[in-house]
C-alpha cells in the first residue's frame, strides 16, 4: 500500500469525509437573538430536573481534588456493580458511553479486515467511530414503521461481523421490542460476532423488564449493554457511561482505555447519583407522565407520533406544515426541538425531548399557535 | 488476511500485550496501612498548591449546569488562544493530551502502513497508543546522560513516519533542550512527517524563551505543541489538554474527536485556571524554588540528581542503597515517589514531584534518616 505523505499535515484519506461537530446556539445566544425572556431546550434528551442536588453537592465537595489525578473509575464502577447486581469486573466506565462504542471497535475490529454493523438511521457515533477505527460500517435499513428487521441483519452478518450495535429504545423513533427478540437474534450471529445493545435511554421505559437485556447477560456469552449516567442521571455534561461485559471483554476494553478518561467530578458525581434515588424516581415519573401527555397532545393535533419508550418522541407534523417549518417557527418562540435532517436523514420528522409539565405544555401552546397561524 | 474469530470475545491479537493502568493505593489506603499522621504524595507531578480557588469557585457554579451537554470546549479554546497569542482555529482541546496524542495519530497514522517515533525511554502512552492505531511504534535510544541523539532520530526517520513525539522538558529525566536544537531537527525530517513537541511541563523551566517551539509554530509548517492543564494550571483531575497545530491539521483532529469528550466543567475550571494568574505565578515560583532547593540537598548527600526543568527531577541513590529499597522506606514513612521501573525501564532511578517548601523538607529529611539508619 503507497500512501507517502508529501506534507506534513496530510492526514489519512478516510478523514476527508469527517465532519465537525458544531455545538448549535447556547441557551443565552437564542434568547438575545430572538428577544426572548425564557428559552425551553427539548433537543438533547437531557434530564427535564437538571443536576440531582446530592450530585451538586458532591461535584462541590470534591473541586479541591481537581489537582489530583483521577482513580481509574474504580469506585464508581463497584457502586454501578452493585445498582445492576453484576460483578464488578462486568463493568467498564468509559468518558462517556462514546468513549466504550470506540473502545469496543477498538479491541474487536482489526483495521481493514473486520466490519461493523448497524440499523440505518442509527446512532451517529457507530458509523463515525468504526470509520475511524478502519472497520466497514454496514447498515439494514429500519423496516418503515422504525422496527427492527433482525432477520436482514442477521443475513449481513458474516465471518467478518466483529461487532453489531444496536439501540433499543432506539433513537430517534422511541422504538423498543421485547427483549425476546433481542435474545433470539443473538441466537442467530456468527460465533465471532459481539451485539451490543444501547440501552441508553432505557431506564425510561414502561417496563424495564419486558425490554432490558442486562437481567440475562449470564445467559448471554455473545451480548452486552452500554448505560449512560447522561439521562436519567442527569451528568451529561460531566460524562459518564459504562458498559457491562463478559469479564474477559471487559479486561481488554479496560486494558485499552486510556487510564484517566473519566475525570475525578465524575466518578464523584456518578456514586451520588447512584445514591439520589429519590431525583431518578421522579425523573422516571415526570418523564413517563409527560410522554403520554405529549404523545396525546400532539396526536389530538393531527401529528403522527410514533410509540416511544424513551425520553423522547419522534413526531412527523401535520401535512399543513413542513418539519423544518415549524422547527424554525418554534425556535422564534423560544423551543428547542430537534432536527432529523442531519445525522438520521429523516428531513420530515422532529425529535422532541420531554420535558417538565410545564415545559411541554408550553410546547404544545406553540405548536397549536403556529399551526392555527 | 485471515482472522476469523472463533468466540464472540475474542479481540484482536495485538490487544494481548496491553496491560491495564492499576492505580496505586490511596492516600487514605496508605495512610491506613502504615498507621501514619500524614501522607505526602510526590509521585504523580501534581501541582503542589493543590485546585485554585477561583477554579473551585467555578466548578461550584457550574455544578448544577452538570445535566447539560458540553460545549465541544469552544470557549476555553478561546481563552486559550488569547493566552498564548495565536488564533483559535490552531487550538484543539482535549480530554487531557492523552486523547489528543491519540487523535493526532488516528489522523495520521493508516494503520499497517505508518509508522511513529519517540525516544525510549518515553512517555508510556506514545508506544500503547500507535499500537492501539494499529501504527508501528519505533524508538530511539537516549543518550547515556537522557540528551536527545537527534541525528540517530532523524536516521530513523522514512517516507511512512507519519509522527514523531518529543517531550520537553522530558518524563522522566527533566532533560530540556535548547528552542534552536528543535527548530534544525524539524529542518532534517521528511517531507510527511509531522513533530509533535509535548510541553506538558515547559512552564515550569527557568526560562521559558529559550526552550519553547510554541512562540516560533508560525514558521514550522511541520511541528505542533501539546501542553495541559494538569501540572501548573492544577487540573489533573478533571482532564483538559490542548494542541496548539496548523489550522489544517487542527481541523482534522476536531473532526475525529467526540463531540463531547471535553466535559462540561473543565470547560468552565480551564477558563477560571487561565484567569487566576496570581495561583500559577505562586505555583512556578514554588516549583522552581523547591527544584533548586530538593537538587542541591539530594546532591549533599550523594545522590545523582539530573538536571531539570519540568515540576520534578530524577534521582539516582547513592550506591549505599537501592531504589526500590529507599522508595519502600519512604513509603513507610509516609512519602510517595515514582518508581521508574515499569513504563520507564529505570529501575535504579525514582522521580520526585516538587512539592511545598514543607514537604520538600519532609522528603530530604526522611531520606538523611533512612540513609543514617
Amino acid at each position: 500500500m503507497s500512501l507517502r505523505y508529501t506534507a506534513p499535515t496530510e492526514v489519512r484519506p478516510e478523514m476527508q469525509d469527517f465532519v465537525a461537530y458544531t455545538p448549535g446556539l447556547t441557551i443565552d445566544e437564542i434568547r438575545e437573538r430572538y428577544c426572548l425572556e425564557r428559552v425551553i431546550k427539548l433537543a438533547s434528551n437531557e434530564n427535564p430536573l437538571g443536576t440531582s442536588p446530592l450530585v451538586q453537592k458532591a461535584i462541590c465537595e470534591q473541586a479541591a481534588m481537581a489537582f489530583r489525578y483521577p482513580r481509574g473509575g474504580l469506585k464508581v464502577a463497584e457502586a454501578i456493580a452493585r445498582h445492576h447486581g453484576v460483578t464488578a469486573e462486568q463493568i467498564v466506565v468509559g468518558n462517556g458511553s462514546d468513549e466504550l462504542i470506540d473502545l469496543l471497535i477498538r479491541v474487536k475490529a482489526v483495521p481493514g479486515v473486520h466490519n461493523v454493523l448497524g440499523f440505518k438511521p442509527c446512532f451517529n457515533m457507530y458509523p463515525v467511530l468504526a470509520k475511524l477505527c478502519g472497520a466497514t460500517f454496514r447498515q439494514v435499513p429500519l423496516n418503515e414503521d422504525f422496527s427492527f428487521p433482525w432477520e436482514a441483519m442477521t443475513a449481513m452478518a458474516d465471518e467478518n461481523t466483529a461487532l453489531i450495535f444496536v439501540t433499543t429504545p432506539d433513537n430517534p423513533s422511541g422504538f423498543c421490542p421485547p427483549v425476546e427478540a433481542i435474545m433470539n437474534f443473538a441466537a442467530t450471529l456468527p460465533a465471532g460476532t459481539f451485539l451490543v445493545v444501547d440501552e441508553a435511554y432505557m431506564d425510561f421505559s414502561d417496563d424495564e423488564k419486558k425490554h432490558s437485556v442486562l437481567p440475562h447477560l449470564a445467559q448471554l456469552p455473545n451480548v452486552g449493554v452500554l448505560r449512560t449516567f447522561s439521562k436519567s442521571f442527569g451528568l451529561a455534561g460531566i460524562r459518564l457511561g459504562y458498559a457491562v461485559l463478559p469479564p474477559s471483554l471487559a479486561a481488554a476494553v479496560r486494558k485499552a482505555r486510556s487510564p484517566f478518561s473519566v475525570n475525578l467530578l465524575a466518578e464523584a458525581a456518578g456514586v451520588a447519583a447512584l445514591q439520589d434515588k429519590e431525583f431518578r424516581r421522579e425523573t422516571l415519573r415526570v418523564t413517563r407522565e409527560g410522554r403520554s401527555f405529549l404523545s396525546m397532545e400532539l396526536k389530538k393535533i393531527g401529528f403522527t407520533v410514533y410509540p416511544s419508550q424513551a425520553n423522547f418522541i419522534m413526531v412527523k407534523p401535520p401535512r399543513s406544515i413542513a418539519a423544518n417549518t415549524l422547527y424554525t417557527a418554534l425556535l422564534e418562540r423560544g423551543i428547542i426541538v430537534r432536527q432529523l435532517k442531519s445525522g438520521y436523514d429523516l428531513p420530515d420528522f422532529l425529535r422532541i425531548t420531554i420535558g417538565t409539565h410545564d415545559e411541554n405544555i408550553c410546547l404544545t401552546q406553540a405548536v397549536k399557535e403556529i399551526l392555527h397561524a
